[in-house]
């Protein structure tokens, strides 16, 4: 089924609601799904809905240009309209651990995640055989302190070059600048092997052994200029005990991790995610 | 703050959103909450909707009947219009085990449950005196298998004297009878001691046990004719392990049979609760 | 670390613990780990011992006589010696959801399961490209009514040739027969799609659909003859909501399918289950 | 059923668990649970075996000298002897908030806690008459920063009158002096708002809404000189949304509070916890 998303976030004020979905049932639209919420505290209204393109009486291009002029500029709305189609495209970025990157490469196979992958790129090449077993073009480029620059500059023309919409970084080792993040605002998802805001940082399970945590987690988030305090889309935890083990942790978290990230993938692609002061509305 | 809540379920049509939330707001309704959602399957349409009552420019007299005639016809709508205010009565049925009791007069007493409870009602005398310390009356009427009738016909009138609008078993150990049900339909919140379907019945923690389960229930549903079998409203598990004796099952699920329970009771005093065909919609 | 692993069961009376242990010691065993439960039902003693082998002054073949004859015996005990080298055999049966041997697949190329993996066998020929790609031997041998006796004759030809130790049946679509499940007690795993004893049999997701669970789960048990009823060996859960549909209940359940096996399968490979009367004591 | 208890501490050596067990066995112990642990990285062995004493052929004061001669001189072991009765004394410190309370004060009257609760000290007169009606004194000792050294004098004055063992603070909102916390060395447990070691201080829930978690926790500890550093003995979490305002966060935490600081009362009851380097080890 052909459906649209918006989502929206402006000033509160009363008759948004009633203005929105009178739009979408003027032009003819069957609402799937509508979703609001009202941050008191910042005195903001945020509002996801869906609905069907095919009945409905504006052309997909016409869409966002009418909302503007007859709902948006009236509540000064910012808002962002998606279409489930074309898929949009995600880059998967990896270095040597697989789970995450095999995780979501099942997925793909089995038809769960709504999205082209048109490529994979890694500093290491060991993942390689096993990602093009999956009918994905994979690309090596080797990252260091003295290439960082060139490395990325290789690596954004890739992704532009298969207009990619996304990134994932699929415990990717390696921090990415603020330069390239500015290409990708809110639109590079990374996950963080801890429950932030324990344990920032590159040795969250050393530090969750060390304190003695008697739960530990994963963090997916967006990247943003700071590191690990990008807006949290989800997180989950796992139970541990006194006498696991740093590396038991480690796969203990590891399968956290791959859940944790697949779901932010997950609410990502049904545009379910709304960003405001480095917080998500998640409307699942 | 003075609430409104609709709760609406009709067979599913375009307009409906915009029908319902036009209403409210051309009579200067201030959303709150909305939420919706469509049984493809069934054909139905359910909606939840709450809004300020102290700018509404309908008298709360006049809410239902203007509803009913622009728009509850017109969609052939059933539905239902609650106020946060007078607090609902909820009358709490319970035996011997207090650990549902006391984490209601808990949740009580530190003001988080917006209800009255005008009386605990048990066949057993044990728990009074921390009732009556609860400034909650309490009234012991015994039950056995020759008094039934009359117990249950002095029950109602209880119930009926100091207006009770729904009724929580509290672990009450008896089986309420279908003509008893009947006043109170889907009105009565029962506590089954299991993750039901598994376990029905008089001894479920024997019952798990035998089995050998690894996991453990509770699950908080309304009281219908078929025992243990009316709509789920909220259910929780817990982890156990092949050292956990029948008593230690029964006091880990004793954890989870009042967490349980209080949900429930949360979400029906908020009326995010709707019901169909022995299923609940739960707009939390 | 080679280990040596003893797992032990008999009727419960005092020194056990101080023989076994002393044992251990008289040959200067390491302890690693020791873990006892006695079923005060049943007056069963249960207990699990690891130990290093290195330094240990018994020959591996020699010990299991040893113990029989200075500890066994006297105890009547049922035990059995396992070594943590050669890595066991497990195959994998496959139908067409690729959730599960995906999983296992790549926990495998991890380097998180001490396992190896001759073959993999499927009635379907879908996942044979993935699977080999992983560098594992895929076998295709279809099922249907007629042809059940010869498929599993052709099946057990396999295994013994890859002198297999244990079956995963990984969403393995066929009831196996008593006669296969014969050669193999207590050594075939299988995932089934629910909480049991919740919703047996083959649809398990749509009867959790009809009942209007709020929280499904996965079940992965030893296979007997009795369907759906062997002993459980571990359980996952999942919260649901109302507007999950069932291909959305199907995709979160897979996630807890894939966890709750390859857990049963850590269990099973490092010898921490013990089954006694349709139940499993898991020493983890 | 009496029983003794023994916790164990020393450098890992071979032999420990043999020696043990066979002193238990020696005067006709009938060893009801044995757990061991090896902190391979700190080279330590710690250990916690509970048997009947009704058999023992040890008078009850005559076993940890015997144990410190036969078993505990030769390991260079810390021990500690513990008995199920009499039941150990327990205080409970408490402010106007009552969940915590009201949580202990249910399973000592349902009797699922084998303790005394001689006294419930609280700065604050609120919860006075419902902690009566459970039988239990309570006083009431007011504390401000002018009075806190006196305050604290009177507390330990009443504490070693009821000969307490240790102390819970229940949501108690004062921070214990040095001083008082060493007349009671990992013998205060204290429950903390958060998941820690994320939002230590004092208005966690607050700073959780800030930085957008999606999982919130609550952290019981022993307390020591270091504010909300103490090992930790019991987390648990609960998942929260974007639409939870600050009061519902406080209000999910506190479940999970009550929860959290129940179970931790319940390892330290049965002597199941074990401290060593500001970590516990926890033989549940």
């Amino acid at each position: 089924m052909n459906k649209a998303i918006l989502l929206i976030q402006c000033p509160d004020q009363k008759g948004i609601v009633s203005d929105v979905s009178r739009f979408l049932y003027s032009y003819n639209g069957n609402i799937l799904e509508v979703d609001q919420h009202v941050d008191e505290e910042m005195g903001m209204f945020f509002m996801r809905a869906a609905w069907e393109l095919d009945s409905f009486s504006l052309k997909k291009d016409e869409i966002a240009s009418r909302f503007e002029a007859e709902i948006g500029k009236k509540f000064q709305m910012e808002f962002k309209l998606h279409f489930n189609f074309p898929k949009p495209k995600m880059a998967v970025f990896v270095s040597k651990l697989s789970h995450c990157l095999f995780d979501i490469l099942g997925r793909h196979h089995a038809g769960q995640l709504e999205v082209d992958i048109p490529l994979v790129i890694s500093n290491h090449a060991d993942l390689k055989p096993i990602v093009e077993a999956f009918g994905i073009p994979f690309f090596y480029i080797p990252v260091n302190t003295s290439n960082k620059d060139t490395a990325e500059a290789e690596q954004l023309a890739l992704l532009k070059e298969h207009r990619v919409d996304f990134i994932v970084l699929a415990r990717y080792m390696q921090v990415v600048s603020a330069e390239f993040i500015r290409h990708f605002p809110n639109r590079i998802i990374n996950i963080h092997h801890s429950f932030l805001p324990a344990f920032v940082g590159a040795r969250p399970y050393h530090a969750a052994y060390e304190r003695g945590v008697k739960i530990i987690g994963a963090t997916a988030h967006y990247v943003t200029e700071e590191l690990d305090a990008g807006p949290i889309i989800e997180q989950e935890v796992a139970r541990v005990r006194h006498h696991n083990t740093i590396p038991e942790l480690v796969q203990i978290g590891q399968d956290v991790e791959k859940v944790t990230l697949s779901k932010a993938i997950k609410y990502h692609l049904d545009r379910k995610v709304l960003t405001f002061k480095n917080k998500t509305i998640i409307f699942y």
